[in-house]
């Protein structure tokens, strides 16, 4: 039933001229987004196909590593006090337990960044929100962001967003994205698919990389 | 079976810590995303129930005047040549037909701006990202935005998210939300209730002013 | 010499509108900029008169805790493996050694954070770029931020910049901002008093604020 | 006199790790700052060596098209009805006759923009603050930024900062600067030596261009 609205959806967008494929251009980078522990707990902030999407994102990331692209992870983390509690948070009060030591806000292990890789501390959804990462994407020549994380309809919609807004090509890599209820996944995947990114599939992405 | 499937969400989230209901604080400003001739049109980016929420804001515009709140309008304007094309419009390219000077990019006669009006002109979903908009709130000491205007899965979400990633209340108002299509439409209201500020329809919101 | 030239400029920026006093509104914010041990040391960053603008500080910190105001401090924080390397750090190599545990990078005794003081990490000039900073302030309905802190001719006169495109008034404190050199010092107290906001020593400050 | 502190300064700056030069990386773009009729006339905003920057960027500019660099342009323009009042028209109110029309705000005929060129209209110093500038370059693949424009202490030195803060290499023209009072201007081109970008004669700019 979803399928079907979605379906009809997006023959009216492709009427209006929403949701043309972009390719990829220039240098590559990775940005993951919040695969930290306390995203991959259900008991937490977790849950849904979040776990599957870790498991495909380690793949990711390998060939990622490989191909020598630049690499950002991100994580929430609020000030122990809570000084920098924000707008975020009192609508989400319980972010502010994803403290620096807190074992929740620390990337799961099997993603865990190598010596280079650039962790980005963040308080509100977006990984270029009050960050400097799309200054080092510049730095580094990168103009086509590839992503990944969780979950689909918070952090990652609004990191992909803020990517095309910035200037940069986003690539949504679907199945490397998470998130703890599956409506929300799929609505913002088609909401990315039309408006911020061209949204692939790993394999197809993997299948493009050697022509770019 | 949409509304069933979001019900479960919303209970997944509410145990998770979203959703909290944060009210209304200092200054108020009204933003009014893309009402323009071109999004009220059904052959060129409109459709759906944006004609309604037209309407419902003619109320609330009238409103804010009479209260005396500051008030911005936005509209998507690219260059006449082209010059400033970016990724939104390699996404969309029918959106670089919107320059200064073609109809569908006025803002509609209904809600017409008067003289003081904030009108701020963009090339991206967000009504913040690369305006001044931000800083404009800040000089007059808004602190909550209240938000109207189209599409709720495009630029009014990616405007309220980053409304409140900049540190403002965002008061979405339901019925001044149009969208071309009503999936994304409840979805992405669905998702900003959980993550990003207070979603009440207009009759609410009116009801709760005098207790600001 | 310096100073009769910069009378006579002054006199024909006055003649073309610059240097208007703007006064204070709403919430006053503190910030103080970089006042950590590597700038406090002239064989790091330091020099000049930073030892007597920390000591004059003392006394504004006192009594913006005693006031309520909100305060923010900032330090500069490179990634200990320096994958935040930036063009700013391409420019000063020496820059890079500022890390997390690095005493160096750590706030002066004398003016150490208290519980609820925000913290901001930074990786550029600007106390702004790339953090949360203005939206905090927002947050927090702050409309007029004075600044303190080093050096006058690089961190704070990026931030004080800042501070105004954002929105906000600046009020630079004369005698509570420190340089390496006094000659930018001076150059740069004069382009912030003719473009970015009023500029005032500790006592004018102290002896205006009843009236806020 | 001045020439001599700051060949001391420079000594001092240089033990401490600043003024590296960096050289050009990656594709180019031109920026030219406010070289607008307003501050070509003494009488509005203008004086000083503003006209023989202006003669040089000519120069600068026919290169930088026959090269095929992006080339930007930036123009302070304020709304008709004054909405769009912010804190630096607070302290310079004389920028609010800056208007579309006024042709003290137009782009000198000297450096009249070409089809594709970006014109940016901006509010307060930098081109890049509340614009869309950046996000231009990245799209255009850019890394480097070669800067033209006026004033040397204002709206130029905000923007090679903000160039600098976003990820790009700034490369400083130094006679394509121009500002309405001298010292000023030399000042300023030392600050921005020893922390934000390489400043370079216009000469040696084009004799280094075969090599990059």
């Amino acid at each position: 039933m979803i399928n079907t609205d979605l379906q009809r959806d997006e023959a009216r967008y492709k009427a209006q001229g929403f949701g043309n494929e972009m390719g990829m251009v220039g240098k590559i980078g990775l940005l993951i987004v919040d695969f930290v522990n306390g995203f991959a707990d259900p008991q937490a902030f977790g849950g849904g196909n979040i776990p599957q999407a870790i498991a495909r994102t380690t793949t990711l990331l390998a060939e990622a590593r490989r191909l020598g692209w630049k690499i950002a992870h991100t994580r929430i983390v609020f000030a122990d006090d809570g000084a920098d509690a924000n707008i975020f948070s009192l609508k989400v009060p319980t972010m502010l337990g994803l403290t620096e030591h807190n074992p929740a806000s620390a990337i799961v292990a099997d993603l865990a960044p190598e010596p280079g890789e650039y962790v980005v501390r963040k308080t509100v959804p977006s990984a270029f929100s009050g960050t400097p990462l799309a200054a080092w994407f510049v730095t580094h020549g990168v103009q086509t962001v590839v992503v990944a994380g969780c979950v689909t309809s918070g952090c990652v919609r609004a990191s992909v967003l803020d990517a095309m807004q910035a200037g940069f090509r986003p690539v949504v890599v679907s199945d490397c994205l998470g998130d703890r209820a599956i409506g929300p996944h799929e609505a913002n995947l088609f909401d990315m698919a039309q408006k911020c990114g061209d949204v692939l599939d790993l394999d197809t992405l993997l299948s493009r990389l050697p022509n770019c």
